[in-house]
């Protein structure tokens, strides 16, 4: 039996949500262990770094499972690819340590969520992008968003796994327009740990701020008071993507 | 009744392609003519620029109607786009002339292809972008699609709609990387015209060269022969997108 560590790919679009749930519901981990089961013939359980809500997509989630494998690992992943569903994909394998655990053992997650500002929906970019109709100020966005690195009571912005306390260390909050499409923006966060709904909160606060509808002090003043009850409304879940997780 | 031209944009990945069909089958005209319907209460025939394969996409379709519509063109956009299902959406609306149509008014069309060169698939990239296995260079790729700019005849790449000649006029023939994923290939052309499948011919056969199964010799021996046994496979639908239509 050894433990590995993938990295995995995915359109969260058809799930609802990493974690697996009763019934015939479609999540990510149950389809990774139903692939796993198929592979390899074994019931393993997959854990991940993060667990991503229904409709919230990855490029970079880390996973891990114990599985015995007379191959190479590269053919587990290919095997693995081969099996899943389309929308789903490991994009790297690699045999970990024992005690290794995707969310324990990582040091920092990278979020990125995708809006564009614009009165006309656009079907290319609506799967995975929010569409926001108000004129936003960018500038405005930015400023507050800066607001949130460093070590925060970040209760405004989500509630805590399982009654933790809500502090966390945020490295990077940054706002950046696409060089191609200057109507689309890219929030992108990276933290120690996130509370549960925390980067949809803060992006749909941050719009607030870009509408004109909350003010750069009230949002300060939002944050700081550590109260939930004083976010703007969540950003929805298309637009964002886990995209990275540090070890 | 007043003629109208619009823009439209498509996720095609769920169509028949543009033109409406028998029976059931999702077409983009074919919901578009519907939405019309619904919202107008009257039976209008929507003409396209291009006549977009199954599954593939638009982002500046344009198509024309006739239709009595007392408001304001706005509305009846709004209308439409409140009408039509997710994955279309006009994007502009405008009266036009009665001698305006969208195919022979047109003095060139924008098409761009996308794909990515990487061993394995991407679940966020696959809907919108073609993935090629091997090994791609890009500089090779880059050398035969310059060559084709020009008035030439391009019956290795593709059928006239009905039986015309296969001369056309190609403007711009480029390859981009992606600045941001460098994994990622963006090939552009504006023709005047464009025969039956032409676009995803090109590309098929560009990759041909981009993986050293055809040298650059051999690309334009095919091209200069006009015969269309000598082209490579043609790219699948996914990857392509109608960007532009010029009048």
């Amino acid at each position: 039996m050894t433990r590995y560590r993938a990295t995995l790919a995915y359109d969260g679009t058809a799930y609802a949500g990493f974690q697996r749930q009763a019934g015939d519901t479609l999540t990510i981990q149950g389809a990774l262990e139903t692939a796993l089961r198929r592979v390899s013939g074994q019931a393993a359980t997959v854990i991940g770094a993060g667990r991503t809500d229904a409709g919230v997509h990855a490029s970079g989630q880390v996973v891990a499972f114990d599985v015995s494998w007379r191959h190479p690992p590269g053919d587990l992943l290919r095997a693995l690819n081969a099996t899943l569903p389309s929308d789903i994909a490991l994009q790297a394998i690699a045999p970990a340590g024992e005690d290794f655990h995707p969310r324990f053992s990582a040091r920092s997650r990278t979020y990125v969520y995708r809006l564009y500002n614009r009165r006309i929906r656009q079907p290319l970019w609506d799967r995975f992008t929010w569409r926001v109709e108000h004129r936003l100020d960018v500038g405005a966005m930015r400023q507050a968003a800066a607001l949130l690195v460093g070590e925060h009571d970040f209760a405004t912005f989500g509630q805590p796994p399982r009654g933790e306390n809500t502090v966390r260390v945020v490295y990077a909050s940054t706002l950046a327009l696409d060089a191609q499409d200057a109507g689309l923006i890219q929030y992108e966060i990276t933290a120690n740990a996130f509370l549960k709904r925390m980067v949809r909160s803060i992006v749909g606060t941050l719009v607030e701020v870009g509408r004109g509808a909350m003010t750069f002090t009230e949002f300060e003043a939002a944050f700081r008071a550590a109260n939930r009850s004083l976010a703007g409304p969540s950003a929805p879940p298309m637009g964002l993507t886990l995209v990275r997780v540090d070890y």
